[in-house]
């Protein structure tokens, strides 16, 4: 049974230029966590957020987070906590954000000032942060206003975790999430985050999956220091012929990976899993205007966002140590690194994806028959995380999103990673929901980044049924 | 019949220390022709040379050669040319080399001041500019004051050209090389240039061949923009994987170029030419010092020279618009752009050699059913230069060789290029012999240049007996 929804949809809509002009408040304050010289802004947007929180009742706190590690002179910006209704009675969840944004400057192409909201007539709203995350974190703080301000109880106990260093590599969350899972988190009964975006601009979606990424270095070395190639061409082994003879034996033009085994790690394609794909609003075309070309590998939709979400894939990104300027120098580059990644899925684990690329390129360059030296190492890791699509906080979701904006959600997964979703699932033991609210045009980390109107209005009706779709659902895991 | 050297030779031993003065001065003007803040220094260096051979009584000119090309503010250094004699009974003898020197900064890793010239108890004498090419010009000028002081005749006539940009591309020169050819250079008999180092540090080498260089650079090209490794990675064609997979068919680590046809063009070896490598002053060991390395390709000295000197080579400079940046960066390049070389050789002509590498390349990016696209092209050619060792302008050379240091010299070539000695042979129809005074250890281009007082002393015999005996030789072409 639909929950009653209209006293908080009317709200929502006559608060709307108040909610618009919080936007305008938390987007005028610059909270660029890669620049120290913005670290105070980061700061005072962590202060505003908790002035917001405790004018509508909630409880915050503002959690420090130390020093940042190689920036001692730095304090890290506080994870800012707040519990809104303590009610045993009712189902507890978890919302996560960030408030720190990416730098921007007027010349990197902003056609307004980027740190002032500014709406064109149809109702873009450009500006840093407007779409990440400053207009989803305001989301969960409209959602309380608009219940006190309607009457209308709130169904669920929230418990808000909005994080200020997202954009820089989210130092010191990790280690505060596990910490407080059994604590401040500890009556968590499922996590949402709104921190991506939907497939196209006109369908909402519903995140379920990501892929994991392991960053692989492989260095060839032999002379002592970078030759003339005159001198030395043809009598001594260059370590960049060898580099890119074994880089040619990773990943074929078509995507196919050439490491023997890796694909077997693959899980399955279900006939379940496969049913997902076919009504998903997304075309060629829209692949071919996000990549601006039409050099996209397979015929069609569904193959693409199989290979896009749940197949693993192989990107070399470059080489250290090589001449990499524009004109022209004949040197033989003593030692080259290339730099390659995999975008892991279910099942591979990481261990044994390192093993089956360090044997197999150690077996390439074992073939060249070359006196250099070859080493391979696993820069960084990150893993997969793919949830039931079929859990109740989905179905609570996905209910809402018919609610308000009377389409069934695209199911998808993403490319990427978004490493928190993991952090939060294996501290909490609880599903995690990824719930966006910008589109695909948003241009976050771009210049000109924006949030439409409709999406943060819309959106913020969605981040409030979904809570109330939450509370009537059956309580199991 | 060996001409009587001896009042010369004991002149330049009694005139040593000044001759070591004169280098001196030349050292402490910081001739760098890259950079425009020492533009006036090359023109104060000019002047010296103008000084000190008019002194002598030679006839000597500037020659202006316009405005700098790319740099309209700047002077062109001008060619200091020289006549001194003017018998129509004796040869002629071009002799040329530069008076500018490489950038050199004490910070850079110089023992002692760069622009000092700095003799050490072994009688090596650091300095910029020392070997390269300042002592080799400075051997010319003591060689007439020599005569001069000794009362003997310089037994040719010798015309000079000096030039003032041959580290930063001999703007200028070939033009003015090949407009003067029929007018100031017209009685030329035959050119030396002394611009180039012995293959080790005790036996002296003249110098009949050089390798060309032909410079590609390969583009693939796709998305409009860089893409997310994330996002993208699997549904779309990556150009570095195409590049990547593309230079990989270029050549193997081996060192044996993969481009069908190329080989065919290489003149075959004779057995005469094969006689040269036996008795040449080299050594494996020779190899691994100055690699820094035991990653020598051939397993003798013979191959190794044959595989430096009159086989091919191609070596991979780099990749630009990949990342080349320590770290990780999760990125798919749009567009990359590969950098090689082939070091060409008799008789491989440029149109030939790029009309296979085109094809080649072509032919292996149409195998891969990649969308991107491809293009090739070349940057810049250096033609080879092959001199006939026979020449009267050698034998000299080598009986002068034999006169002052009592061994035959190597009959070498070179891997890398000298592109004015094919501008000389080609303007003036005349032999060309390169005549180092210098020895591989003297680290010209690197911090703690230095030429040793053996070198310059007995090197300026060297020149002096070479225009003897260059005297006494028949007059044929």
């Amino acid at each position: 049974m639909a929950p009653q929804l209209e006293p908080f949809f009317k709200q929502v809509d006559e608060s709307s230029e108040s909610f618009i002009d919080r936007l305008r408040k938390a987007v005028a304050i610059p909270s660029i966590s890669a620049q120290d010289e913005n670290r105070k802004d980061v700061f005072r947007m962590a202060q505003f957020l908790a002035d917001e929180l405790t004018a509508l009742g909630a409880e915050v706190e503002q959690r420090p987070l130390g020093k940042q590690p190689g920036k001692e002179h730095l304090d890290l910006p506080p994870v800012v906590v707040a519990r809104y209704g303590n009610d045993k009675n009712k189902k507890t969840i978890l919302v996560y954000g960030h408030y720190d944004v990416q730098p921007a400057q007027k010349e990197d192409g902003w056609a307004t000032e980027p740190f002032e909201l500014t709406i064109d007539e149809k109702g873009r709203m450009y500006g840093r942060g407007s779409t990440d995350d400053k207009g989803p974190v305001l989301g969960w703080i409209n959602v309380i206003e608009a219940h006190r301000k309607a009457g209308v109880e709130l169904p669920v106990n929230l418990l808000c975790c909005f994080e200020g260093m997202e954009e820089y590599g989210s130092e010191g969350l990790d280690d505060f999430i596990q910490a407080e899972a059994k604590k401040y988190f500890k009556d968590t009964d499922a996590v949402c985050i709104s921190d991506n975006y939907w497939l196209g601009t006109e369908k909402p979606c519903l995140t379920y999956g990501l892929r994991g990424c392991n960053y692989y270095s492989v260095s060839v070395s032999g002379p002592a220091q970078d030759l003339h190639s005159g001198v030395f061409g043809g009598s001594a082994h260059e370590p960049m012929t060898d580099l890119v003879t074994v880089l040619s034996k990773l990943v074929d033009p078509q995507g196919n990976i050439l490491i023997p085994g890796l694909m077997d790690l693959v899980a399955p394609v279900t006939e379940d899993e496969k049913s997902l794909y076919g009504n998903i609003s997304y075309t060629m075309e829209n692949l071919h205007e996000s990549l601006g070309s039409e050099t996209g590998i397979h015929p069609n939709k569904e193959r693409t966002l199989m290979a896009r979400w749940r197949y693993p894939s192989l990107s070399i990104h470059g080489i250290e140590g090589a001449y990499s300027a524009p004109g022209a120098k004949t040197v033989i580059p003593a030692k080259v690194i290339g730099k390659f990644s995999i975008r892991t899925v279910p099942n591979m684990e990481s261990e044994d994806v390192n093993k089956l690329v360090f044997d197999h390129i150690k077996a390439e360059f074992a073939k060249l028959n070359s006196k250099n030296k070859l080493d391979v190492w696993l820069q960084h890791d990150g893993k997969w995380w793919v949830a039931s699509p079929k859990h109740w906080n989905f179905s609570a979701a996905s209910k809402a999103v018919q609610q308000v904006f009377g389409v069934e959600p695209d199911m998808t997964r993403e490319g990427g990673s978004i490493p928190v979703t993991l952090t939060f699932e294996q501290a909490t033991g609880k599903n995690v929901l990824l719930l966006p609210m910008g589109s695909s045009t948003d241009a976050a980390h771009s210049a000109n980044e924006k949030l439409d109107r409709r999406n943060y209005i819309e959106g913020t009706k969605l981040l409030g049924a979904y809570l109330h779709y939450v509370a009537e659902e059956p309580a199991t895991q």
